[in-house]
């Protein structure tokens, strides 16, 4: 006997063999997808009836800094340097184990409401976030993030610590929460301990999650520093390869490009943040015609400010047109499969399709809603019309984190509750 | 006694003079805004407790085309003559005055669910869109689309039917329709009917409605034909004043920018239909810097897909700030400014501000939300943070048309399904 099965729904599997199931049935057994079609001889306890709803592959966010959702709207609409250096740094600073611990159940929370399943996370107080993401029934891939700024006993104490973090928690939580190196970026790491952090990744068979080329800014660094760019840098130590998930990418020249698709670097597309902080456009057309694995991040929540990838796709797709004046640039298809094939890919996780064998990770988006009727076009619905609050009922690992709008796997109410003790104490002690 | 008290809620009055009040009350009566403050010594029938809830004017959209929710995802992502002429355009031939109907109370549903209550409106078959305002409760600029392509007799019978339109339903609804005439564009129609339309306009003291510059085919087209781009041909014509509302204004030099301003014309900037068919970015700041009265439209449901305004006013601060490399360029109070105060005055409605004396057009968004948790500044929660699922009371002319997201003004069920079946008939018809 299987544990759940969904009926009645359009499934939208991602599965280029199979493509879309009008009125589909997925079957799911011990966290494993064990029959997507369009009926089923198996029974299971749990049955769940996704008449007029579209079942899909949970969404993949490839770039999060969960435990910053306690700076959601902290600081907005001003130059990088001003919200960075004095707000959110010193933010930061005052911040402690509790605070993104309960930033992190917060970002869990919405994630799971907005049909998020995966993520890949970088930030500080990581055993903090990893509890989070454990109670929250969530998969992530997890990082430390690492900073030297040249200073080599930073430099040995940040390895440690960084090591420490994918040794222990790498594998938990059933497997829902495997971990990663994670260099801040090659203008705050230096090229030595870059090349230390790499030699640890592949020692521990972890992958690296590491910021490239945000700001023109870092560009301007590197070359100066280095005289080159950070792609050519890190080409230079041997970095790249498909272990890595570099977010950002925006500065890149076409010969970056074919670099990144050469050794096939993961690339995380943070289109709101990079729109929000006036990073620049990254160039998305070209890495995906190059045949880069290009997923989408939302970045954390202070530079976008929510964690909802159902806009994230719509607004990749919208400013790859206008940026490039083409039109047909990023199709909703190709959106959709960034959004959840090419992230898990990047996460190297078994999920983001709806097939057998695969991880269950499902969301089930609600369309008898006015702002999607009529339906002609289910995947252009999922990215040009729907949003995060369309997802009625979330499943990770076979597990229901969210049934019709009802958070089943964590105390909502206490954690928004807890959340506003903390934000009010922590601007009084910022102010103090 | 008054009708309806909201209380305990935080209320952004969007009034310059009185600003924001943490907890405080509104007070309506025959459906005007009789009273805001911290408390009131009146009573009322209903009393709406809105704690945890902020309460602000209603969202005006200013460019919409409400009877193309008919095509939402019927064609995407392909080049615009493709798009309009090869699909757009066969399947507006074959919807009929059922059709629009239909699709017109579908975009209402949407509006009234997302915040929207007053929409600036160009289409055909405007009685069916008339009919539909009117039984939805909402407050709207009507007009009807004329186009004559420098055909005289076509002119005539489209300035007939334009000037029926606007004196048949001006001051309808209880007042909430009012009528503009609406030329299509200046490459559609001719210089003569242009000038027929203003003076007819002046007549009646009806506003214009018109598309100006949407794409850099339109700036081509004039300047081969006239030797001059649209905003100077316009010009030419004392067609411009502050009773002008332009849609889309992408294609604008810096004297364009001061042409605008000067005539005081309003501009409805269509930030997603802009990107979605890559037709360009309208110089949003400059045209602010430049005191022009800049407010949003979400255009049809075609070129978007959803009508959603709190996504409109996210897109436009995101895009403005990455083209323009400047993070500071409209900030989150200057967006809602845009899409509550300048619309309402691009509409000549007396709402867009919670005052004394105002229109009641008021929505409550639920604040206790997981992605709009923590809460440090209202403002730019609401601009970056939220969407419109995340209204839960929307008020209009002081009727409630939604209350804790249960529509009581419309019939949703059958509005939807009519939709499913009106979808498949224009479908068949297409193909056969
Ligand atoms: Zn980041
Ligand atoms: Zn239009």
């Amino acid at each position: 006997m299987a544990d759940i099965i969904i009926k009645n729904a359009y499934v939208l599997t991602m599965d280029p063999d199979k493509g879309d199931i009008e009125s589909g049935v997925v079957v799911i057994e011990d966290g494993i997808i064990t029959e997507v079609g369009s009926s089923t001889e198996s029974t299971a306890e749990k049955i769940i009836d996704a008449r007029e709803g579209v079942v899909m592959p949970g969404l993949v966010n490839t770039h999060c800094h969960a435990g910053m959702t306690l700076f959601r709207g902290y600081a907005d609409d001003m130059p990088l340097k001003e919200w960075l250096e004095d707000h959110i740094w010193p933010a930061e600073a005052q911040a402690g184990d509790e605070d993104i611990y309960g930033g992190t159940l917060v970002a869990c929370l919405e994630m799971i409401r907005s049909g998020t399943t995966a993520f890949a996370d970088m930030y500080i107080h990581m055993d903090m976030v990893a509890q989070a993401v454990e109670e929250s029934g969530m998969r992530a891939a997890l990082s430390y993030g690492m900073l030297d700024f040249g200073d080599t006993e930073k430099a040995d104490a940040e390895l440690k610590k960084g090591t420490e973090f994918v040794r222990e928690w790498n594998g938990k939580a059933d497997g829902r929460i495997t971990t990663m190196y994670g260099p801040h970026a090659p203008n705050t790491c230096s090229r030595d301990f870059l090349i230390r952090v790499k030699e640890q990744a592949v020692r521990d068979n972890a992958g690296i999650h590491i910021h490239v080329l945000e700001t023109e800014a870092e560009l301007d660094h590197m070359k100066e520093n280095f005289g080159m760019c950070s792609i050519h840098f890190l080409k230079d130590i041997d970095f790249w390869g498909p272990d890595v998930l570099a977010a950002h990418c925006v500065w890149l020249s076409d010969g970056d490009i074919r670099i990144l698709a050469e050794h096939k670097v993961n690339i995380s597309h943070n289109v709101i943040s990079n729109m929000k902080l006036a990073s620049g456009i990254a160039p998305v057309a070209k890495l995906l015609s190059a045949g880069a694995n290009v997923t989408l991040g939302t970045d954390g929540c202070a530079s976008n400010n929510n964690l909802d990838m159902f806009e994230e796709m719509k607004t990749a797709a919208l400013l790859q047109k206008v940026s490039t004046m083409d039109p047909t640039v990023l199709p909703a298809s190709q959106v959709l499969e960034m959004a959840t094939v090419n992230g898990a890919k990047a996460l190297s996780i078994n999920s983001g399709m709806l097939k057998e064998g695969y991880n269950a990770d499902i969301i089930i988006v609600d369309m008898k809603q006015p702002h999607l009727s009529p339906a002609y076009d289910i995947a252009s619905h999922m990215v040009y019309a729907a949003n995060g609050k369309d997802v009625k009922t979330t499943i990770v690992n076979g597990k229901i984190l969210m049934e019709d709008h009802e958070i089943t796997c964590l105390d909502e109410q206490s954690i928004l509750e807890r959340m506003k003790r903390i934000s009010k104490n922590l601007v009084s002690r910022i102010n103090s």
